[in-house]
């Protein structure tokens, strides 16, 4: 088949971690985690395996079809080898550009060993333990808390400094642009950069900040990616990442962003952006977490104006004027971007140190069960939102979310899409008012290309008003 | 009361990693976690914990008799304080001695960490946990391994170069410098140390490595101790130790030691060492460890020669002349200590490297059943000891070995020493032969000063011929 | 006056090294030579120190005019104030640009202090010391050493792995972006890269292989600028350089290319570019270098071939077919450029172990006086340039050298262009056919537009047939 | 000849530097400083060379007989070999005991390398350069500058903490017990230690430091070992000096203690402590110096006692009652040594900063001429010294100083030996009283056995009354 590319087969051990490198917990192993390891590979994580491993490898693909990576490269496979000493990698038929003269590249073998290490510990610790009930609230935290911590993206003693970046992975180029001009001011000001780390708005404040890191020598930056497996294959994390850690679900990452990050940054985006944002908005309203310091700043240049005038319409519409407090929009101006956050971020510093929290999690975020619970994109469940105004704004905030999280899953992800293909769009319905907003909202997404970067879009939803 | 003496009360954090330090898997702690540590201090552990601290923060102090230290700080306290972001010791009434200007000595409070890591790890993680069967062979495999890693002591990427060395507390100069020198000559040849980190011969070869590691210019040296609580009372650790480790009890100390250690030399001591010497046999003799390479060397000056020689005569006796090649005894020649433990280092690397085992944890050693069962020395059990030739030789040292734990806890340990006081000696009975060998051992250790260091020895046991 | 732009005043010290960060020289100073620093900034070096400042602290403008900075920055002054315990510097109305909330840039300062010690280095210890004969050859190679070496360059240990990397500051974007794509591979292949500094062919490369190098998670990377005064103002460098040295002359400057670099790029540029290749092709048709090993590839994207076919015309017109054979010429391949260079370095490593010469420095390549001595391009020197072809083929190459190094200076240095506003262009004479060869191939320069980014340009010289 | 001890020889290139050790300035040679290497193992230093390389090489070594290693070792030779890339050192029949299994001890290796630098740096830069104006009083200091610098061991960036511990080389086991105990106090106290590197003094509190920085975990410690070529031959340097520097003569080391430390201790010696104490004394009364901050502390255990009172008599009475506030005199106090140590150099870190004077060089201290000249103590000279009182403090100081000095030569180094015995001791004379108190002091370091370890002495000099 003429759509095959070069691929390379070999095995691969674990990079050795180089002088002031954090461990990445893949070097200490007991014979159980060996033999579980090996295991992943074979039961049913192993097409997860699969798909993840390629998403790594097919890092820089342009495409944003999920299934495109599978066409080019279907012989791909990829097998733990267990050994007393430690485990190796079994890559048979792994896509070339992913070597430099037959060496895979550094990076993108620390990312596959993050994926192998994230898969098999969700698999086993979190969802097999009795340590963990994954049906409380704290329960649910605590998972979260121990992924992160095994992936060790949770170090002591580094001053808050974390931004995390959200965004369209297909944004226009000036969009692009400007996350990495943005990217850059954070870089000045030694802030590390955490995003979903997929191309587009994930890449461009990566790439942004290595230059300004450069420029400024810093050593040791931090490039986090936290994706899940949904949606990493959608979205190739970019070698630059120098921290991946794959969450099990989407909740699970969302709740990663908000309890690592110190300060969150949405660019243009698509519906998951809008997602992100409703997310973040409903905790930050919610009662509980009244006093908490949490900077969010939407910002793009000139040209994106529009789309945060109608997501700013809808917000103040749908959970009210106040609801415009908890966010700074700034067009066109990454230097200012850069300077709000630094100074948000020291406010959060002195709060935590203050509350005697931690820097490396934000414990005294309440994120409640509603907002934790998987939300499973069905046809029943998205006719089963309640989008109404007769509820407290942060539970319509969540369902919101649940909304948007579905027209993600219509647009990219596999499962929804047949689903969609099979049964039709999905149906959405609540307060006329609300669907009128929400519809809009939508239709300028569509208008503006921001729902899939190829083709002619064909909504997976339709608003019941 | 006129033997109090000097104390100071503080609050202290644990220390911050310097660059290139190992961390201590204290700053990264769950709620829970922290919790947990906290309550340490409260429950049915406070008054272990009590202990240990004590011992950690006398290091130094000459006498071995358990009770010395309490009665010097009778009001010393401590409690692990909760905060959020960590956790602090409210160390109260402290000995003096372990501060510089009112300062903590920097390696005296990581030794504090690591007792208080320790004692939660193995009282929460391994006890109360279900992952961890304790009355299986492999279930405490498993838990030695893991309480190794919890404490940071499996280090991937090292070659092979830890020697155990085991040996007497409290022993003649004469023999103390003979450690320091042998630990000289094994500094000077980049091996690292590990000991039970008591005074005397777990002292010596860590002091005398210290001088020749800075000789030889090289920075990243380990001294690990290894110890159990009923041990470290009575054997401070030395502060030359830079990684503690506190065992739950002495079967997992020693399989700790045989796991860990590349090599062991056996310096001279009393019925500890000889312990300690019978159990490595009984493992080496066992049919399931035949071709498994673990160099064992008995070593000491000129004036121990006749220890060595009533050892040796022993176990020939008792496990046969076979038992000799195990081991091999050098008088008063450190270089040759080392070199021959230098080139026994390397055919151990080559060894795992072929086998592909680990070279951190030594995987292929079977340590059975009955070596790892805690053994509780009460009259009953020590009278039911069976010591006769009729049975494999690794059983009969299975059992010596359990004698000699015993005599030592008679010695040493605070509740033994009162079941004593109360119901007298401890009664041992076996085979004629082995009763007159047994007897005769244990006089000549008696006759050469090595039961007690202070006043006349009451032997804690008698044998019944 | 409206152009000026906005200013920072302010003092400042060294920058502290950080952790295995190389010295700079400027921490350890003598009193004497506190006092020789201080001077700098009073005496005839003045304008000199000023200028190479502002160059520094304009990093990233634009225009190539060298007289554009000065214009927007009339007022900038910097002063050199000796303290007991070292230096500091004494900023007045400086670009507002190199600051970030008030602090400058840290890569900034530290280019600030390379610019203060190479100056205060060359004018002092090089040139007023009876120790160098700058008229003999051996002398002025070890003015070069000295001068490579005082600003840390020359780095012991480290193997063969430096790309000299040639090629226009004003080039078109897909020339730039070629420049980018041939770092990247570069870096990814563990090459550093040093290049003349400014902008165009001499950043691109530093860009890509700072993101390669990312990817590769490379830590310790090298991007070496090497300049001279009377570039710098035009070229101001990149602040990813992180290695600046300030060559007293051009000819120095070349000289430290070709003995610092292990493998030579040249990208598309003008008469500068053309001057290097001539420099390079002197000295290894010499008889003296027979048989050295230094890779020179002459690259380009597909836009560029016709800039290469000219120059490779000319080359094989006026110093023979044979020249032909020290280069390869790779048309839009990043990857096979890299390849290339990648085996060649591996040669030249082979080479240097063989022949027990250093690998940072090149010793054994023999740099005849002809090529040393500093050529000042008057009306009356350029007229008596010896172009013909009754001479060794090496003395053709460095009188051509110089008529190239002439119309440079005629192009972008003050003091020529001057000269030429008032006398008029030089004229520049020799054989009929290498004054036709000549004239065609500046001709095609004009043409495509490589003398000069704006404006029509007035040609410096004319070719007197 | 049976006294002849086994040798080794092979050819040593220069340590490799680990990460974070600083260079040692032998890595990046120019051609003609590896001509000029070579050739101090050929010409007129050919022998010093060997004689010092011979002292390292033979470290540990217990007599003070300078003629002993040269007794054992009369076939050792030692040459610089010159290769491109760098150097190496042939050493033939070099003593065994410098060797672990063949290879030369680290840290042995390091010191033979400074050695050759320091010895070639002298003799090149220094003797034959005319930078140096080594009549002049700035000149000469500025050679002791440049060569320390040349040695590396002025380090910007570290808080003064550098204490010089004087004392003799040949002391008793008390003392020597003492003067270990004193450098653990002050290692315990983060401060580091320099001695004129042989056994005795110069040794102990290197060794306490060692255990005591191990116990601080602190790593990167400095052991400075300063001496001269006639020195080093008597006085081995103690391997754990892991910073050596040969100074061309007494005068250049004595000026090199004042200007590098921050404190200085003296320990109980003979005639060279007496030397020493001198020294410092004459300088610290100069009026130039009213009001430099330099702690020193005249210490040593209780059987030391009448060490320091005789000495306290005699510099009371001859240099007047006022110079006894110069010094602090402990008795059998180790802690309350550090504590005043400590205390000393904070309130010189304080005047350094208050002054903007080096923290290290002490710029600020007056050395006049008469301190630096280098005294050669021929009978003449002696007889010529002015020992009178009719004189400045601080010029009889100069002279008394150098009467020791004499002394010194007289018992241990070979020109003066020799010439004494061709031409009987040296003749001292002045005042009565001055006389009769020298005599006096003179008749307690013989009965205290501090004048010579073995066998009886024989005063190299006779007092003049």
């Amino acid at each position: 088949m003429n759509q095959k590319s070069p691929t390379i087969s070999c095995q691969i051990s674990p990079p050795h971690r180089r002088y002031g490198e954090a461990a990445t917990g893949m070097d200490v192993l007991s014979r159980e985690e060996l033999t579980r390891l090996r295991d992943i590979s074979k039961g049913g994580l192993h097409e997860t395996l699969r798909r993840c491993a390629l998403a790594v490898l097919t890092t820089g693909t342009e495409s944003d079809d999920p299934r495109a990576a599978q066409v080019r490269y279907p012989d791909f496979d990829i097998e733990v080898l267990q050994l007393d000493r430690g485990i190796k990698l079994d890559l048979r038929n792994a896509p070339a550009t992913a070597f430099v003269d037959g060496h895979l590249i550094y990076g993108v073998a620390d990312l596959l060993f993050a994926v192998v290490r994230d898969i098999a510990y969700t698999s086993n610790e979190i969802q097999s333990s009795e340590l963990f009930r994954l049906d409380t609230n704290a329960g649910i935290t605590s998972a979260v808390f121990e992924i992160l911590r095994n992936a060790n993206v949770l170090r002591p003693n580094i001053d808050p400094n974390l931004v995390v970046c959200w965004g369209g992975h297909s944004i226009m180029r000036e969009e692009y642009l400007y996350t990495k001009k943005v990217g850059y001011e954070l870089g000045l000001r030694a802030l590390d950069i955490c995003t979903g780390c997929g191309p587009g708005a994930m890449k461009g404040p990566m790439k942004g900040a290595t230059i300004a890191h450069a420029k400024q020598r810093r050593i040791q930056n931090r490039y986090i990616g936290i994706t899940e497996p949904g949606i990493i294959a959608a979205e190739s994390p970019n070698p630059i990442v120098n921290e991946l850690v794959v969450m099990p679900d989407i909740e699970k990452r969302l709740e990663a962003f908000v309890r690592l990050g110190h300060g969150i940054i949405a660019f243009p985006g698509g519906v998951g952006t809008a997602e992100e944002i409703l997310y973040l908005l409903g905790l930050l309203m919610h009662p509980d977490n009244a006093g908490i310091s949490l900077p969010l700043i939407l910002t793009g240049p000139e040209c994106a104006a529009a789309y945060f005038e109608h997501l700013d319409r809808f917000i103040r519409l749908v959970l009210g004027e106040d609801a415009a407090k908890y966010y700074t929009i700034v067009v066109d101006d990454a230097e200012r971007v850069a300077k709000l956050m630094s100074k948000g971020v020291k406010a959060v510093r002195e709060q935590r140190i203050r509350e005697r929290d931690a820097f490396f999690f934000n414990w005294s975020l309440s994120v409640p069960l509603a907002f934790q619970k998987p939300f499973e994109p069905t046809h029943e469940a998205m006719a089963g939102l309640r989008l109404h105004r007769d509820q407290p704004r942060h539970e319509l905030a969540a369902d919101l979310r649940r909304a948007f999280s579905g027209i993600v899953a219509g647009n990219v992800k596999e499962h929804a899409m047949k689903s969609i293909e099979r049964d039709g769009p999905f149906a959405i319905s609540g307060d006329v008012e609300i669907m009128h907003a929400l519809d809009e909202l939508l239709a300028s997404f569509v208008a503006q290309r921001r729902m899939k970067i190829s083709g002619e879009y064909q909504p997976c939803y339709r608003v019941v008003r």
